[in-house]
């Protein structure tokens, strides 16, 4: 059984050793995309995955689909033609200087498909997982429009939606979004999201106190129950008495019905990143993957958050964990010393 | 009195190298544009240059400030705002591969001024040039509106007017760039091109067999005379009977009302460039310094030849060659050997 | 219908910049093999290449296949286990001083094939060609042995053999060479090869005075008609009068049963490669390719001489030019220059 | 109103990731100097700024100038001529390995300025801040004294002077610095110093208890009543009870007779540095910049601080944070998230 | 009088900037091995040390010979022969993930030394110190023949044997080892080893409570008694209350029978490594040092910790520490800051 | 038997890829000088060498004496002390750009030794060759004062002398060089130079037209016969009809008294170098070499043209060709294929 995912792929040039956009002589070169890099992950891991999306028939369209043929994704569902592929320039921060995002994304190949660009019957035979992100409903009113129709194809074929609601500022504002994918949310069975992306995006928000194991449960149980969801998992913040500057905290919390119903807390994952970028789509393939291959909801959760933590050890979009790397990471809740 | 130059600054990026683009995983950055590298040439040989052009407000908008500044441009009349800075991926041909140049430029910042975005009356007071290529003419009617406004105000102000045709087939039919480039030919006392523009740009041909001396001087004097220029240069297409493979041969005629009314060609330079881009406009660069500068018509031309050659020399958009390095060419005709 | 073939994956580690071995601070790693590469190459081409090998399961392995997958080959077929992947280090020659080629491929995984390793069977359902070099002959006899399966395999089942003999002296004796080689060409279609390498495999001597247009031809109709082959394709040495340092030329003859019967001598193509390696492979996978899609056998030939000749403008083993490049360079001779 | 600075400009080469001087195979080439960091950094901040410098008449001079040209520096002081820019070798630490700074400065360029090298009452016309360090009184008795016609020149215009004593023991010893420095301090307004500067040059000392807050107000009311200062600004040393490895902390106090009558204390900075050089001279830029542009003399330093907080977050002797990014540090007192 | 120390020589390959194996475009390469690290680090401390060795007849053989001749070992009996050098790949770990060691050192040029490939007396010649370690015991049958002739021969000249029992399960299980490793110890005056490695090789366990100062006392005591060794060496697992991602903290303990007869703990070292590989290796390269030329057991300990601390900071299998610098962090226990 | 060379090591800064030092981002760092660069390469052929010579207490310096220990020289007579180590920054030309030289050098260690520095004639201790060129003498009084030691005590110890002319217009003047060196000919067995260097510092002209056989033949003899030298070796200007851009022509003559005393001229080479620099010092290094080693002086001529030759083919000053690579050469008179 094939997952399907269906997003955009861009370039991302980042200065290499902290240089500033401003100073760079060269920058180096990773291909991603949140819904990519899912795909690219979860077919890491075996799993038979299809890349919906469209990229100009160029060389950086040709170096795009190649450089996720690599992952062992199947590219067959990638269109060719259009203007451009798009691109953004990443500036790695370091100490107190923030990271920078800078999009040049705008019409790019994939904004703008025909009509009849993508056949969703038949893209999803055979098909259990369709998973997207608020991004690809973002991105131009025909995208949303094969958006759609994909939702229903999944929804007719019984295939599981799984939605990662990523609101970005720069794409559209917060009325949009809310107004969007509020509407979207029906053909949703698992969403993945945080406290901030549920309050814009859809306008949920609970009593208790923020930043309690409460707050998120409860979070958590009113979007399961206002939009039906099979189940939700959310990140959760920490607040931490030491603060080590440039150590992040990760956990995250799974409400399911089946055993994690009163909400599953995963371990707390405390580490130095050395990339910002893709943590929360590793998170969302390693759910994907833990939903279908672990034994328990509890595992499956582990399982993502592990994978969303070694992701940020490699530079690149793209999580190059193994499984057995991030089980042995989920399972005794630390990394393992150099073995030889 | 300062030389004026209009025209759009891009980012470049180039595989390190020879690698294809298909299988980089870097890009060295560099900026160019046409009338951005004749400024820059113009520039490091201490002429006073303002280089007209429009980059967006972000750190690469910024990045192409700072490179120009570092080459001495006054970038005052350099405006911030629109959207993106335009980019052209360059992939280094090598033995019988040829180089490819990739744009993606559409929609950038310099292609959309506002009406009043440059006040050229106040631009080119003091200026003695201006300098502008067809790329300029092609890029959009608001672009085009701009140029026949900096015309009109150079021709008012006493301004001398150099053109290269510059005719890029991904920018403009030949049918609109004639109708337009003739038209605009009203404004140029000094054309920089070659047969294959000035046949596609102005429609001009002469009878003479091609590749003769006869040749390029019949069609510089049918240049001069139908469109009253001044002076006209053209290069020189050489054809060799040993073909020594990545060698190429540099020459030019000029044809002036001074003391090159029959028409005088220059030493012919024979060499393995280590890049193709920016030759041109070293060419127009260093035609504009020597004619302002060297003795003679044919002094200014030697100039232009050789600083031609030496910025094909090195890797990016921009001639580095000092004054003292193009004449010691421009005068014995070949390189110097290492000086210890 | 599939191309299948059959060899050692390698990978290959080069000093950059023209460092010697001896002083590099790093290597650059590319991953090749004779069979690989043509696999890369005509899956590059959009045909459907099974790779049939066998790498170690460990990070070097994986790599190997990532690389493949990126070009398009089916790696289905590429079993995991063993030892270690074998290695080579490239010293790349410059001036006078020529490349060396130092194995550290002892005791590689593909070396050691379980009896019942590949189901030649299957791997060759639905296939239309199957290649394999010298080099898989010489391994291991093991390796052999599987070799003999496939060839045995491929008679039944109507898939056509091509085969470049690929001497390498420091894997077998002559003698060793010439029994089994000899041996093995009855179940061969097409034969890939050259002067030096027929001689010592096949042993196979002509009278004509050598270099001559009749002694190549001569060559290959003794050959085509000792071993009864469809086709054969030798390359062929040029002598030149004037040589020029670092300028090679490539030439080749095609000699068929269909419009080749009597000799077809491909153009001759001069340049000065940036490259040593893998220019016979991408001949042979220029051969395939056009055999199959190319209108006459002197089309084949010119694409195959084409492929091979750009091969060598790029660093690494494998050929990234596209269908229209080598057709380009197949019709008029010589390479374009760059389109802008 | 301009901001003047004269110091020396020098090429700092760095061994790339970690590398030490004696290993590594390559440098990194950065142009720096106190003065000129000053000079860079307000010019990037859209300041007017006039480097008074000298640099030899070859390649490396003409880099040096082509950098602060690049930062928007007004380079029309930096003369050219006499024998060698200035180096210095510079080993980037590592966990309890200690950064290296290796000298190789000795008769450069700078260290023999004319008699009348530089006109003083030209290049101060139009001038609203004069600075310097104790670097340029240090380098030679040719430099002191050009340094003491700047000042004497500074005083008759009306000039601010400000002055970071940045004492170096391998330039002179104690002694010497003191003499000289405590004469200077007569045409010094404001003074930027820490406790072990103000103790050898100045020879202050305080009775408090050191490392306290009334230990640091104690010293910089004594320098400013002892030298008559406009104000004083000292960073503060902090000690800490949890060492965290590689973190450093950064605070400031400042004494003025506006509103920090009393000293006011910035905001704690703590974060894992990735560059040892240029923060101090950050701060005094960011002090200039903030006394002449923030509301208050606490914003005035807490944009000093942040600014050499964000100095620290690049490679290179330069600050390279825009307005807008040091006063979101200054305000909140922390780094930003990335942003997309 | 010379340091004597046999053991094999490798090519390290690293991706470089914390890339993973899987994805490297490159490798650095460095050369290392235990025994090939002590002598490094004591040369380049200005001791005579003799490596023996043996490497192949071929430029990577030469390679790693020119890297230790670099550090002023003498490489006189290292020889020339056999089939191919060892290599091992080391990816760099971060965050949470571990770093990953993958061997291809089998059938190397050291595993099969002929018979009387090294003359033992000659090479022990007016040597005080003979090193060896586990891995050297654990790589064949015939470099253990070697190995005991070596003891044996260090024993009848009255030279010192030092041991660290270097346990590395990937060359032989802990049967072999103890069985072998136990039997060698009649050999070996001092041990260097920890914890984990004694119980697996020699077998030797204590009651107190793990972790504890006692423990580590009775355990090097337990040792001593047993084997009548001269002195023990014990590096010391630290657990801390408050848990910093990537750091680490170094301590160890040294029981001799002069001044540390009842056992003297280093100072603890806490900080972040820039690289796991060849910690301790310099360790046991400073305990000879120390031994040698500082004034007391005590301060050799010291040493040799701040050597292995020190070596944490560079690239590279060896240290590059100067003596001054390790003195100087043995004595404050704490880096220097930057000296200018 | 150990060969001797006396002269200074300098660091060489040259940016990669052809850039240029105005533009440049890092330097790519090497170690070398005239007589250093016979060492190196002469005891990378296995001589015994001793260089004398004198670097900085500092990094640099350290790291000078690794380079050359690594090439297997005998560092033992570097001295350490002094301010500062000589630096050159090279600029690599490229097409009709020639390469910059750019000396810093002045006041460096070794042009300042004491009286007593090197003693000499424990230095020349069982030498059979001392090794010095006009550079040595050119640097400082002092250091003149050091070879006229060495001379005589070479002279008195029978030691041969070779010297290589090397005239650097930088260093001196025609008339100081041509004072100095035609007296210190006195201790000269062997002479290596060119017309241009013998023409300055001896005033050697001879009337044979100019770039014949006749005429070099004639100036090696009055060259030897006016200096009683043993041996005069001339490397040969050639001047081609087809010039081929980029590619030089080597060829040398040799005059001797044994076998080559009516003067031999060695194959011409002809081949496209990849640096201009070190090729006539290996060339003295080769005839050194050959004319201990070979059989005969001319095969001793064809070992030094051959070793310049391929020195040429590497980056950096130092010579890695083996002996048998440049037998090779030597014989056949071309570089050899690629072997595998």
């Amino acid at each position: 059984m094939a997952i399907v995912t269906f997003g955009e792929i861009l370039l991302r040039l980042t200065p290499p050793n902290f240089a500033r956009i401003q100073h760079t002589s060269s920058f180096d070169a990773h291909f991603g995309g949140a819904e990519a890099n899912v795909a690219a992950a979860l077919s890491s891991w075996n799993q038979s995955v299809r890349l919906v999306s469209k990229v100009p028939t160029n060389p950086l369209g040709n170096s795009a689909v190649r450089f996720f043929q690599s992952c062992g994704v199947n590219t067959r569902s990638i269109k060719k033609g259009g203007e451009r592929l798009g691109i953004y320039f990443y500036e790695q921060g370091a100490g107190l200087r923030p990271s920078v995002v800078e999009y040049d994304r705008k019409d790019s190949a994939f904004t703008d498909p025909a009509e009849n660009e993508f056949d969703w019957y038949e893209i999803l035979l055979g098909a259990s997982w369709f998973h997207w992100t608020g991004i690809t409903a973002a991105l131009s009113p025909s995208v949303l429009s094969q958006l759609r129709k994909a939702l229903k194809a999944a929804q007719n074929h019984g295939v599981k939606v799984i939605c990662d609601l990523n609101y970005r500022s720069k794409l559209w504002s917060k009325e949009e979004a809310r107004e969007t994918m509020t509407d979207l949310m029906q053909y949703v069975n698992v969403l993945v999201s945080n406290e901030h992306d549920t309050q814009i995006c859809l306008g949920v928000e609970v009593e208790q106190s923020p930043n309690t194991e409460e707050y998120y449960r409860s979070l958590a149980k009113t979007l399961k129950d206002r939009f039906k969801f099979d189940a939700v998992a959310l990140s959760v913040r920490e607040s931490e008495i030491v603060q080590i500057p440039d150590v992040i905290h990760r956990r995250a919390l799974l409400l399911d019905s089946r055993d994690c119903s009163n909400g599953y807390f995963s371990h707390k994952h405390t580490y130095r990143p050395i990339e910002d970028i893709g943590g929360g789509d590793a998170f969302t393939a390693g759910l994907i993957y833990g939903l279908l291959h672990e034994e328990s909801s509890q595992d499956a959760l582990e399982f993502a958050v592990a994978a969303a933590a070694l992701k940020q050890t490699v530079p690149g979009d793209v999580s190059l964990a193994s499984i057995e790397e991030i089980r042995a990471l989920a399972v005794n809740g630390k990394g393992a010393k150099v073995v030889r």
